[in-house]
């Protein structure tokens, strides 16, 4: 069951970052809902290596195809498979991982876990297996489009390390973010960012950071109480996303600070709408929008992968070191910045479905 | 399925603040496993309010009864339903609260998702609630025992406001934790604790913390990836619990100021197993642990309800003030102690259940 | 995840013949919908032993509570609890029945699946399982009401032996079934199939037959391809009944005698509508409602619970002789005709439910 | 939710007739299990049309490629894609299908349900469907070696119209029903099969029929009371496959017919174990294996393609006269025995692992 996200908007992925491919199965979307492969296509070029100076250089085209559930560019309302081929496999350069555990990766607990462990790349652990949940969630932005079509998920850079972005979440755009290779919102830090990151992989280290992530015209009313609360299934997407460590909404650990009488936010009608004077809450009360913009933040430690020999061990239980050496990201924000919408894109469209299977 | 937790070992909660009673049903519990009332009474007690002068002195005695599933103090391996009557019903004291959105609660929401709500209490949004949820965990705790006894899970008060515990996670006892009403594991911090709050609750004001968690002697190999990684369900269990916002494992938030050359946490042999010789990771590496001590920790935001007037609207739709009055919590993180412990039990017990399905 | 039915109106149900009670927990059922106790107890009543001189003695008033979920005959949205206890408890009775697995029934199999048994009545194997399916149904059946008030669900005994009620399941009526004691739609067997019950039971003997139920007015476009196809959630609903040992659809087994060309059913335009002007797929093509009448057949073997001595073994792997003795239902099936009924409606609203979740 | 079944060892199924491919997901599979690519094939060309003369000759070569979740032929633990990419492809052929509704097809529900529909082949309700699912049961079948290397699952066909075969299920072998194109398990019957599909071919009609199975050495215990007991669980999967229309199990629906007396099974000590001396009850008694032979059949309808004209409607509300043309299968038994088996082998593999789950 663990490769399945999604109550009623269902995905199932599967692949590994060597072998055949990876890809995803939907089931559960509407059918009648207009889906092209441009748009699959540029969120995952948006996550793909090799995108920009700063990110791996390993070469995927990571081009996508469908393989079901389209007709005329529409959805049959049936399972809608996608699938990414593996193109640029090099086994060889892996083979030390095979048999060292690399630190803070998942190569000792896969073997722990099943006794078994794809002997290259990452396996089912690599972040190439994002790809599926990214392809899904571009068919789910055509559900919203359907429905909420008003509904905007934004994402972007908001820390790494101890480089904190001014960013207006009310008003940073996707152009903004875009702009820029970083993803930031804040265009005064993009250069300082940027140096940041070359200069630590010029010394064969790594850095992790913080994601922000805002949905706007969330319509009220969605979220299902008691454990599937919309932060709650927010929190375990993102904490599902490789390398993160940490989730918080609306005034997050920052709140903790407060009292009640400056934590609360005043309701006022504006507009003939319900509506809040401040928003601390984040957009969720009790586990359900209230039609305030959601917005979290999710914590990224420093990749794993550094360039640096390290103590570890064997397989096999022997103590010994593990050259660095290979390819890596030595800051993985700027391409998690879609897979954040992504999974942001996914919960809200399983939760709007929901909503609907109540007669809402 | 809002109500529904677990996928192996599955709780199914019910009821709301006021009417016939809180309760869960637990299903997929193994047969042949000793469950004693008085375990669960125990941690429903630890949960009460009414339990010591810095909580709500709300009185119920929420005593629990078993309905089904149970023979002479052993599982049958059929659905175990347990009740806890409610008691004291003022729905009087609640008259306002029908008619006038409380900031910062899910009055309005429910509204919004539902077209109606508990005109009484809280409902369903109830902190009362969490009664089957610690119900369910103790007899989870029960198979634990069974196939892990030596698994420790235990929580504590991390912070009131800016008060901050010194704690020591490695050695920190459950005695040390209950020896002292706050539930705190720094004993040079209770006196300062229980001020700040009953100062707090003399203005009429809340405040909120964060909770810490350890679980201790988790075997290697729990977790699911993809996406039922045993950090993203605990962060969904610890979501779903009322005024939560948000969750950090490991190294967290302040991981994300190292590089990944001090974040990596090295492994060596130690003893004929494979340890690491720091722990940031938390006890959880690509979403399944690892042996190490699990970690993680939990913000709750101060209470919602405060006894000062607050500006809000009615469910009308009319600008109105609410006055402030009743009994409340003025910090909920004493009686919360045991839901975060609640919460981790099951997702724990869900994962062991769910290795075992894999043959492991 | 055993006794849990239905995908988006989910019920769980729990309870043995003797302890607390039975019951059944309902999550996903649509707020603001109208339901009354006596609604539900209506429903109890005509599947309650002691209705008539033809079925078990046993006295239990099988009274109702509801705990949850409603507020002012309303629904909340909420899980709804309802919780029968069980009153006439002569555990006494069974004690041989502890010792000895009884031929045909569940005893056996509990012990070998769960190496424990519950020690008195048939634990959970019992038919009083039923009554939280009952109870349930009540409640969909009010949200059919709600959303599809047309939609009839109505089943009767078709046969009893070899002897077979002769009924027109266009016109048969709910009064023509409750109108006798046996609740089949044949006027002219009635008294034949009494005088056969009432033979057998004298005999200390027992005997099956077949329901037979239709669902009329049910809207097209129910039922999901391809596990979830409307016959194999009926099939599966209706196995699920204890005491059953075969479904069928439309023609069913009779069917397969027939050619292509004798068994399709023609389409026609009939006041505007796609209509077929024969009913062999009974309802159902391709796993989706056609708006045809919905019909199928359920066939249940005699009780097991016969007054003869049988050949069985010990718990402990004797073989010895059970004694007939105690109490029991000669022909089960006048109080299986709600129960079938309630499956059909429990899947049926299930289904309704799950379409509006499409968007449809 | 519709394309899955299981519940741990789970299967997500993918495509239609006519576009990219068909093919099937795997989640839940343990580790370590040893699976080729010659077993799934082996078992696809049993169910592959063109491959004898009494079957359509649509040409598929109906080649699977294992896309993620092996290594070295063993299984890592992650999902395992299966692609079979659709090859003979003739949209042309289905022209008039597009515009007309074929009798007792599927063709008119999908519109209702979707309202929208796969303009060639069958889409998703093409038996093509069923790929996925022989081809997921091909790697369950290595699961169960793994752990009861004697369970034996093999279904025959046992009439075709009113040719009914006599097969002794205590004693028919694999070799005996894959001796003959038919596969049925009585020698003395091919021949007349084979004369009757094909004389019923030539009239351009079809018929339908059914087909025995039975489960041989199946462990007592596995079965999960009270919704997902094992006949219930078989009976949802074999009323899934396409054509179905009726099951049952041990006795069936002839069982109805005896009395309690002549029905039950009479336990014994048998070689030390717990065995029945006669098993009306197809062993199964409530919900759970019991440790015999499990029996059960299936009927499947007269194939719904002809080749006479037949009165039908236009999708767009016209009544109209559908030419029969095309290829189709005269008989779809043969191909349908895999089938059966395929859905036999997920049903008891999800129940194994099931099982293992509650510590058994």
């Amino acid at each position: 069951m663990s490769s399945t996200f999604g109550q009623v908007f269902r995905i199932h992925t599967f692949g590994e970052s060597h072998g055949g491919g990876v890809g995803v199965v939907i089931d559960g979307c509407p059918p009648r809902i207009p889906v092209s492969l441009e748009q699959i296509q540029h969120e995952l070029d948006r996550r793909r290596p090799g995108q920009s100076e700063i990110v791996t250089p390993r070469k995927e085209a990571d081009t996508a195809e469908i393989l079901s559930g389209l007709q005329d560019g529409v959805t049959l309302g049936c399972p809608i498979a996608i699938l990414v081929r593996n193109t640029d496999q090099r086994p060889g350069a892996y083979d030390e991982m095979a048999a060292k555990y690399r630190p803070s990766h998942a190569d000792y607990t896969y073997d722990a876990k099943y006794g078994i462990r794809s002997a290259s790349g990452g396996g089912r652990a690599s972040a190439r297996e994002t790809i599926g949940r990214v392809a899904a969630a571009a068919v789910a932005r055509q559900v919203l489009d359907q429905f909420h079509p008003g509904i905007e998920i934004l994402a972007w850079v908001k820390s790494i390390q101890e480089l904190n972005a001014d960013v207006d979440p009310a008003t940073v755009t996707a152009a903004d973010i875009e702009s820029n290779i970083v993803r930031t919102g804040d265009s005064a830090m993009v250069e300082t960012m940027i140096a940041r990151i070359k200069a630590i992989r010029a010394d064969g280290n790594s850095v992790g950071g913080v994601i922000e992530c805002v949905i706007r015209n969330c319509p009220p009313g969605l979220g299902e109480p008691i454990f599937d609360k919309l932060e709650a299934d927010l929190a375990k997407a993102m904490l599902s996303i490789p390398a993160t460590k940490g989730f918080e909404i609306g005034s997050g650990f920052a709140g903790t600070l407060l009292t009640g009488r400056e934590h609360n936010d005043p309701f006022r009608m504006i507009d003939g709408q319900v509506r809040t004077t401040s928003n601390r809450s984040g957009g969720v009360q009790g586990g359900i929008s209230n039609g305030e913009t959601i917005i979290f933040r999710v914590a990224f430690k420093p990749t794993a992968t550094i360039m640096s020999n390290q103590e570890t061990v064997t397989a096999g239980g022997e103590n010994t070191e593990l050259q660095g050496k290979g390819r890596h990201d030595a800051c993985v924000l700027p391409r998690a910045v879609p897979i954040v919408e992504a999974m942001a894109t996914l919960v809200l469209t399983d939760h709007l479905l929901r909503q609907k299977s109540l007669g809402r």
